[in-house]
């Protein structure tokens, strides 16, 4: 039951097309969402952790994504993804529904409620890697069981960098599984609270030492309208959120930050602190982008010189002289 | 019952002493704190907005204080106030008990619960403005009753700058004197949840905006953890918080934070974006080193060469090329 999604194409035919090279490898969910915010509604949005990340990603790099969606997805509204250069060659179509998510936000857009889950297909996702993707220099592995993020480890051959997500359920349930796989992942990106869970300490500076002791050489810290701060072993470096004066939809701004972040380091092609502080900022841009609109719209619209214009402005909102240099 | 404490001077003197000029006046509570927070507790620390914003602010400029305190008070613990350039004539000593306070932290330090107020001989504070401060070019109205901060305002003369602190307590109650005070006050210093209750908007970008028709060119938020932003006629400025990893005390840090970020202007003497942007800086610095200890014990070590040190680690930890420059 595996073939390139909505094109009558397999994995067969894609090993042999020397043009599928990729420079990102995202393996994720790929939904439909109902959204609920006092602003507005959508209905069956295109939702999902490697949607939004590659929707965001492909603003810079070529994208391959590695998913499963029922028979029920409407394949054709990824049209859009594909002449932004996104693969779906190991977007596998099974027997079955896709998943879904409903959620509803309050007024102040950083608490939600879920008022849906319904995996479907998503519950059997054993991710298979097109031999195509294989060679991704750059790999994101988003928010899915550690024992299958481990697997795609498993099935890539030497990434230059892994960034990894995870959240507060596989911490509490799968502990001994997330901590064996930190020590295969580059980036750890988590929120505040799951660092905090994840490490048992509520300082955060103390939590990501915790972490990076742990495998990554970097844990980046996501904070939502805070901004976000990166752990390195040069730097610590904050960016903060941007102050969008209508914010319609926070749903996936988690994931665009992951794929802004990952798409500035594969367009730069360096791993150095100049060009990571960079990516933090590149990410904190396209997740504020996915605010201000339902869905992965806005960020589909988005080209690289949209994107420099509001990480310019981020510029702008941080920089000052310190005049006084320390010997 | 107005006298210079714990000298026997009085307003009279004060007025004939040329070398009491001072930089900066503050006028807020002068308290005795009773602290517990998971790491440690304290007993009758010195406490108030005032004696805050004095620590802090003494690094780099002469202060006025004006407040009141109690026979109770133990001024001779205010030696080092002194010495470090504040200047105690406008604190009274009245008949009665000092303002006393006491909380409690929860180990995330960022809520707290109020044991105790009880507020003695300032329930009945009355700012008497001593002769010498009066020509003060930078002024700082702690967070007291809204009429009180006005009234400090007819008795001035012609401050480069008025910062001024509040709260929710006088958002709800005393919202008509709060809105003619805004009128008359430069630089608006709240947090973020007196920013929206204050605007009755959610968006704290349009909730500075505002505050900012109805009187400061600028509104400053304070964030706690998560920094400060600074809004003003011709930028919108960021600095996080510092990463300590090892808080004792957010008590007073607001305060300390006011007192880094106006010790600096006058220090500075230039009202320019740039000078505004390293005042939110210094800020957040003072902020940080407030936390480190009980009381303000580890702001009144501090030189300013310790402070720049700390300015240039936010320097570093902020600072990134954005390479794009639009046009």
């Amino acid at each position: 039951m595996t073939g390139e999604a909505g094109a009558g194409g397999n994995r067969t035919e894609d090993v042999e097309r020397t043009d599928s090279m990729i420079d990102i490898l995202v393996v994720g969910s790929v939904a439909l969402d109902d959204i609920d915010t006092p602003f507005g509604q959508a209905r069956d949005a295109l939702g999902g952790s490697a949607v939004y990340f590659s929707a965001a990603a492909s603003a810079f790099a070529s994208i391959g994504i590695v998913g499963v969606v029922g028979e029920d997805y409407p394949i054709d509204r990824l049209a859009a993804f594909r002449s932004r250069g996104v693969d779906l060659a190991g977007l596998e179509v099974r027997e079955g529904t896709s998943f879904r998510w409903a959620g509803s936000y309050d007024y102040d857009l950083s608490s939600r409620e879920t008022l849906l889950t319904e995996l479907g297909v998503f519950a059997e996702f054993q991710p298979s890697i097109p031999q195509s993707f294989q060679g991704a220099p750059w790999v994101f592995l988003g928010n899915i069981h550690p024992r299958l993020q481990l697997d795609v480890l498993r099935q890539v051959e030497d990434p230059r960098l892994v960034l990894c997500d995870t959240m507060n359920y596989w911490i509490e349930g799968n502990r001994s599984e997330l901590l064996e796989l930190l020590e295969h992942v580059d980036m750890l990106l988590v929120n505040d609270a799951e660092a905090r869970e994840l490490s048992g300490d509520f300082n955060l500076a103390r939590a990501a030492a915790w972490i990076r002791e742990r495998g990554p050489d970097y844990v980046v810290i996501k904070k939502g309208e805070h901004g976000a701060i990166l752990f390195g072993p040069e730097e610590v470096f904050f960016a903060p959120g941007y102050p969008l004066e209508e914010i319609f939809d926070p749903t996936g701004a988690g994931d665009a930050f992951a794929g802004g972040l990952l798409g500035h380091l594969a367009r730069a092609g360096r791993l150095d602190s100049e060009e990571m502080r960079r990516a933090i900022v590149f990410g904190c841009a396209m997740g504020s982008f996915a605010c201000e609109a339902f869905g992965p719209e806005r960020l589909m619209d988005l080209g690289v010189a949209e994107v420099a214009d509001r990480v310019w402005s981020f510029h702008e909102m941080t920089r000052f002289e310190s005049l006084v240099v320390p010997s």
